[in-house]
């Protein structure tokens, strides 16, 4: 029997290269090795657009016309939503018991995003407790594996402390996930910024059009310190040269590019417009996927109605038996 | 239309004559008056019995018995099992993000109840939390009013500023509750301390036989000065006067106790006998009701049903407008 794997993400927007080279790249990768759960986790990304509900909404859809763009294959990988898992606010109810304020409060990565977040001294409550409900999310889908980086390690390690402490006192009822931990790598923006993130404005988006990708890779920050084509220019650290490593296939044009840059052989507009072509030619498939599935809107409700029936299936099982084991199972 | 009133217990034991005191024969009374629910609050009376879970399933029956057994009407007053309310959880984890975590760790009911329980350094997150489930119970039913004694009124504050952060978001959804402020005095124990408390063991439970009652107040504490029947007695903060006045009905006769108490005419033997009357008069259609009731477990069972199905089409349908309101109540 494969093993279960969940991944997702929150709906607030369109994926980007970003998102192709942190997760999605692998996650087609994965759904032939693994059982693959995607979960698009509404009621998380209300956590912190709780104002601004219309943007979730609309991206539940999105998320699903770039899962599919990509090559997420809806009968390898099943789409959960999460607000359709009631199980899922259950068991977060139960575990927020099994884990002490403190520890919660702990939690490096959930103290990293509050501070980044800038929420200053009105940390919503349901953001600080999002690793219990993330644990609530792995064990709902009884899943085996967690890919994660190294940053999210902690978030794992808190879900295996409380599935110990459930099972402890409860039974042996819990699945404990293991991490999977791979190389999840952080594209540059655009603009060079350490990250490609939709709030930076710094994004090709897997939906971009043909001239969009052109526009947006024409107008990229290179060497600054680069005046003339005829100045030699720094290749490493350049977003131009990164993207051209992680999406240009052909390596000896590259190389060679990368040769002439460095000795002011080559203009940027070269550069670029060979970039351009590497990364439509990426994406043009995801393109005509995406248009095959936007054509017909019902496909796409389907495959999200198919995906939470699935996912009901799996998660209400876990409930039974968790509430089981807590001797609230009763017969009325 | 009459108003709905929601009260609760945690079930967590059986009832005494300090719950009867403090809550129970007021809900009798506003059954009439109004539409009652009562929720039996089993995953959070788990929040501090998560390692006793039989107990607590145990006392969920218990708890119908001795409703029933104390006059509340199953016709009129609605029983429901909060486990059994997935709603409930699902506004549990919407609502956390609408309260700061700062806000819920100032409620001064829950700072008191925190130090009270001894939890030091690890209280539980879900105990912390509570304010915001309760939040839950009572928007989940859409009550107008909740019963409650004035050390809870920062409890039902919390509730009222959800509801109106929640509306102002999303629209006018939620039903904004009321206390219902009354007196609900708190009963000494049969040892002479302040409370009535199952963990203390100086109870007198519904349930007690005629026997059990009278063994009970013949040990009770009275005027600890007060040696010989002929020596003068204190009336004023005696359990044993206390006790008459809440539950003899002949006011004479108290009146006539207390004068030769204090004279020194009377013995303790003789105001305990007629104080054990006077309860087990209280108490005997109670057991009365309890044993008819106790005859077909299955009446118990449908009393349960009954009351979480109507629960549970009251609260799905709020559910419904707030995921409405939310823009997650998606077609697929």
């Amino acid at each position: 029997m494969k093993k279960r794997i969940l991944t997702g993400d929150r709906p607030s927007g369109r994926l980007h290269l970003g998102h192709f080279v942190g997760s999605l790249a692998n996650r087609v990768k994965l759904q032939d090795e693994y059982e693959q759960y995607v979960l698009i986790a509404d009621v998380q990304a209300l956590t912190d657009n709780f104002a601004h509900p219309q943007i979730v909404a609309d991206s539940v859809k999105e998320l699903v016309l770039d899962y599919v763009a990509v090559g997420l294959d809806p009968t390898k990988t099943t789409f959960v939503v999460q607000s359709k898992i009631p199980a899922i606010a259950e068991l977060t109810v139960f575990y927020l018991n099994l884990v002490s304020l403190n520890r919660v409060l702990r939690n490096p990565t959930v103290k990293a995003e509050i501070e980044q977040k800038g929420f200053g001294d009105s940390v919503p409550a349901g953001f600080a407790m999002y690793p219990v409900s993330q644990a609530a999310d792995i064990t709902a889908f009884a899943a085996d594996l967690v890919p994660v980086g190294d940053d999210q390690l902690p978030m794992i390690e808190q879900t295996r402390e409380i599935v110990r402490k459930f099972n402890s006192l409860y039974g042996d009822v819990l699945k404990e996930p293991k991490a999977l931990v791979g190389e999840y790598p952080r594209l540059v923006g655009l603009d060079g910024k350490a990250k490609m993130s939709k709030s930076l404005g710094n994004c090709i988006f897997l939906a971009d059009s043909e001239e969009e990708v052109k526009k947006k890779v024409m107008s990229m920050y290179t060497d600054p310190n680069r005046i003339r084509p005829t100045d030699a220019g720094t290749v490493e650290g350049n977003p131009v040269f990164i993207y051209h490593d992680a999406f240009n296939p052909n390596k000896d044009e590259v190389e060679d590019l990368k040769r002439r840059y460095r000795k002011g052989e080559v203009g940027d507009v070269e550069v670029k417009q060979k970039l351009a072509i590497a990364i439509n030619v990426l994406l043009e498939p995801m393109r005509l996927r995406r248009q095959t599935l936007e054509a017909s809107p019902e496909k796409i409700e389907a495959i999200l109605a198919e995906g939470v029936k699935k996912g009901r299936l799996v998660s209400e099982e876990v409930l039974e038996q968790v509430k089981t084991a807590m001797k609230i199972n009763y017969k009325f």
